[in-house]
């Protein structure tokens, strides 16, 4: 589906044009042409291919989807696949994809599967032809820097779901709850991991003074968002070596209540034994057995007994097993 | 066993050809050679060393077989190996090989020990005339993307079978079919991993700019099987680490349940050795126990026991123990 | 807040000036500008900006806060972002940062929620004119010297934590108190090598002959800060991987604790179970039993139960079950 | 000992030559001089080091043994050391040794410690003289591929020795067992890995193109000992990481086997325990307690005793805990 | 306090000399200054300094001590920092540290808080004259080997100390002990850890061609103390590896012998149980239970239940339990 397809002059925008018109446009010298589709037919597709000859292995790439986040240099002009994340109740994370073609004068965007859109992007652009006389790559820039920024958010939620998770760490009977949250945690995380560091081996070579020449004079753009994605990045490694240490945390928790309980268990177990085994021995019918007999004999061998119960309990509590 | 043995003019294919006159072929210049073998005797392999003058040691590394997956590189002609993966109902999987010599003018190929063979690769080059130009890197790619796509659908019944252990991981009673479960998943994982990663070693040293000199030309093709490696062993990384992670949680898991055991037999045997203590203390036989003597001592004596078992059983309760 | 604003020639301070007065001295041959502001606003950064004529993607970064430490070099000048760690009472630490912006003959730095000054570095500065003769790259030494000989209190703290936790970790009881203080440190070490192992990158780059070009000269200097960072990111591992091995030497103490109190349960069990067997036994209403009868029967019972406890008190002692 | 001291020329064995004469040998032109030592004195390593000329510090490492595998590159010639692994009955392995002196026209290898000779390597390369005539970078790699070919059984049978354990593991009371068994295997792969690592970075130099000298004109065949390595390496590195997750798998075993044993104790418990305070009730001794008197009481009694234990039964059957 | 200060012509020792006179001696062609401190005090180091006109930085570092073992390059002199590890009764290990200077004709040691002499090192070289030829390189390399050489009965103590942990490791109730000692082991080798590791990079620098001027003509002797500490880094790391590895075995023992517990448990506690419940059915005390009335109604009962619990503990026993 096309969303937009303008050209420009000198950064100022003149007018949407049709998409057959494209090839006539970059042939005009100073003229810019910047186009952004939207899950894309391969008709579509086709019709960009040959108005801006692009290079048919990055067709098919965004024709398939499922690609690793990359860049992908032709010479004069690259291909460049980003991942973008949007919550969904159900698998907790959906993946969107944005190809972005970028030649000397040309930018095509193409998004798939993913509500987000860029036209903020372009507003912004529009606002500040200065910013568009950087050229392509500053468009590229620009659209970069909206989805890395994107994911800042995303990793927030998952430190405060971390913390959320770690408050209750310590508690007594959160075990179980605490478990399946981190491995859940965990499956998020390497997810988002997945499309942060290529994103971020891509930032490196477009920042890199040996990296694409449709990069050229705004490598220090590139840079900034390469820090970005560093950022992210060693958030995410955090995350990641956190949740291994709270499972292990986790493990040793069970195990301490376990022992607690093992030690409560034993105590009432040997309160109640010792009660029983005196009782028993009372209970026993042979013919002599004097205390019986005695007038107070019963009173004092329930005091015996509650006595002797007491004072177990109070080691007990003492040594902290109750 | 010889499969194809087919001399190609410009991309069109002139006639298939006794292996005899292979060097005849290779002499004439814009011609090619392609020639396919299946479990290759010594016998046949010493011939085709003499058609095609191939390095003795390569040669003997396809006789002994069992390589791993690496590309040597001998100047004009370069020697790589690739495996193939095919479930196995006993085993999970079986490795084949395909051994592929590749000159400035020909490209052999032979494979053991697999039922996959290649006649596709071969329609679809012969379709293509134009792909056939590229020359012998181009036939080397066309294997090596058919290879590598046939690695997809592993990785998929991989990731299938992990989610399917994922399902049931926080499961009551799971635990020891799970963990066995995730340690044969581990076992097939690692398996792929030595299948995928020097094969992806391979595909970058194809890719680059200093690689051979028969792949001079396609080097974009060779770049988007790394991209494809890449991918699949990423996915690989993410099992292995799943697994890892999901180990841990499964020890977790055991030993949350064996907690919930501990606290339910602690639970039971404190209610029931309450009424044993006081059933024992009224089985005593001392001879003046007034309330043995009362109309209601038993039923009071069985209320008093419900009653207090009761109580402990809504303590319990309550204390999630029960 | 501006807090110093001070020119210098040959070393020698020259006098406060006007913040608008800065880019006349900076362009007198030989002087030399010093500035330093604090939690600035927008328009103090502004101001600077346009006297220094610092770049845009600088500014903004030290607008935002939150940076990585890192270092910039925009080929003349450079821009150099450090972490402040300060204790603080309720989250254990509390992050500030400092923002230097270097040119060839001026230093500003901006110092963001942070309590600690650096009032220090420019008095020992002013105070060894010789110094300051070195440049901008000396003063940029002195400042990340004394950023980074303010960890070293910060190790010495965790370090001494973490003793404190060695201490009682093989103690009885200890565990759950153990457990979560390691989680805690473990939190705030991870915290602290991110503070650390970028500035360590920074340093490195600053030592490097190929580094900023005004660090020229001063490259021994950033050498001696990079190894004190080397030494502390040292110290930091090997806090991590001890906190590790504690974590599971942690897990090992609470199972084998467990296991010394399932020993002494098994034990106290077996021996009041035989009691209670015993007396059972001659509790039981056969009409024939002669023992019942004898004159001596029940202390002769009594003793025969005591013995046989005591022999299995006695063995179990041995076996160190209890 | 000295057990070979041979002279060739063009590939082709002269004679036996007195060591005395070494020196004379090597000064002829298209002489080459293949000397074997075994436990070598330090008497007959000082010959050796006069008639070679070879480096004190070599020399040294090779009289002290307990050399890492390394070479050491001297200009003219290099200095390889290599280990070989035989089995041992009581440790399990025994490391030998073998250090090989290689110079334009000579090699001198002396073998420690070991039984393991290399008259087949000798007898192989005086079968083919065109083999010889490759010099001694030739000969060193034909000793090398014949150290590195005795490693394969090595690694086999550590191979089969895991999966003899993975048959095991998950066998209910072979915990024990198991994980003493991979405790020692891991001892030995770790003994292996530090045999074939050092190795393999040696066959990396030896193989590479700015490797020594005397290997000019042999780099393929030292490629493929490389690989060789290469794949030994990768196969420890597997065993390695499968231990690792066999300690792991033991220990959840463990866990689970003492899960089911806590269930089935506390079901068989819950069962006697309903019998016994059911038992303990009709035991007191109130007076009027109607049942005791009635005519089938004592049946009724056994009856309701034995019913409720089977309904127990029945439920702690379905539910896996018996 | 100074320990040697001599000077060496040709490297024959000339005399003492009063460490005024340093300077000139450095001064004279052909002569070599040695002089050697121990716990040097600030005014000593103030001297030499100027006497060797040593960097400002390294004597700062020298004074200040625990620095992390380094080299620093000042072009024509380096400065070296190494550590030296002493057996203490209380802390398991001291540290102490040795700064060298290294200058094109001078040698200067600081060595500080170690009992630990070099005097061998300054007699074996005066021993052989034509190795002081070398130069301070020499010197530096025979200090350093010295100071290596000390690592190996360190590592050997260790490695002895781990094989007595791993004699006891599978011994019943050895958990404790154990573990607590591989906690103190794994202290220790993280301290060597820290002093090896640096030193090698050391190493390292001084062999590679590209290293200190100072060191060119002795780069096979740094080579040579590099292999060593490779040698000795590789221990600790197999070192560090299996106390990992014998930590999780030491756990799985724990939940083993556990588990081998609660089985003994619950056979007892089964046994005991059934006799409790017989004697208790037979201690009821209803009207009309004819087998009470038996002649040998008492034998009888005893019979059964001792044969019972005889029967269950055959079971037990085979299977393992007891």
């Amino acid at each position: 589906m096309l969303i937009n397809c303008v050209a420009y002059e000198d950064g100022t925008r003149l007018n949407e044009l049709p998409v057959e018109e494209i090839s006539d446009y970059l042939a005009r010298p100073g003229c810019f042409v910047w186009v952004a589709l939207r899950d894309a037919t391969t008709a579509e597709l086709d019709v960009m291919q040959e108005e801006f000859a692009l290079h048919e292995l990055a067709v098919e790439d965004a024709r398939k989807g499922e690609q690793r986040p990359k860049v992908e240099d032709y010479g004069d002009s690259i291909y460049v696949v980003m991942h973008l994340v949007e919550p969904d109740p159900e698998e907790g994370y959906r993946l969107g994809e944005v190809n972005v073609f970028v030649g000397p004068n040309y930018v095509l965007s193409v998004r798939n599967r993913s509500q987000q859109d860029f036209l903020g992007v372009r507003a912004r652009c529009e606002r500040e032809p200065e910013l568009l006389r950087h050229g392509s790559g500053f468009v590229l820039y620009a659209l970069m820097d909206a989805v890395v920024d994107r994911y800042f958010p995303v990793v927030d939620r998952l430190e405060s779901e971390l913390e959320s998770i770690e408050d209750r760490i310590f508690d007594r009977g959160a075990a179980r709850a605490s478990i399946e949250r981190l491995y859940e945690l965990k499956r998020r995380v390497m997810l988002l991991k997945h499309v942060v560091a290529p994103l971020m081996e891509v930032a490196g070579k477009l920042a890199s003074t040996r990296g694409p020449v449709v990069c050229e004079g705004n490598r220090e753009y590139f840079r900034d968002v390469y820090d970005h994605l560093l950022r992210i990045n060693a958030s995410v490694d955090t995350i990641r070596e956190t949740i291994a240490t709270a499972i292990q945390v986790n493990l040793s928790m069970v195990a301490i209540e376990d022992s607690e309980v093992s030690k409560r268990l034993a105590a009432w177990a040997g309160i109640f034994a010792i009660a029983t085994a005196f009782a028993g021995i009372w209970g026993m019918n042979f013919a002599r057995m004097p205390e019986l007999q005695w007038e107070y004999g019963y009173p004092a061998a329930l005091a015996l007994i509650v006595t002797t119960c007491l004072i177990l309990y109070r080691r007990f509590k003492r040594a902290g097993w109750l």
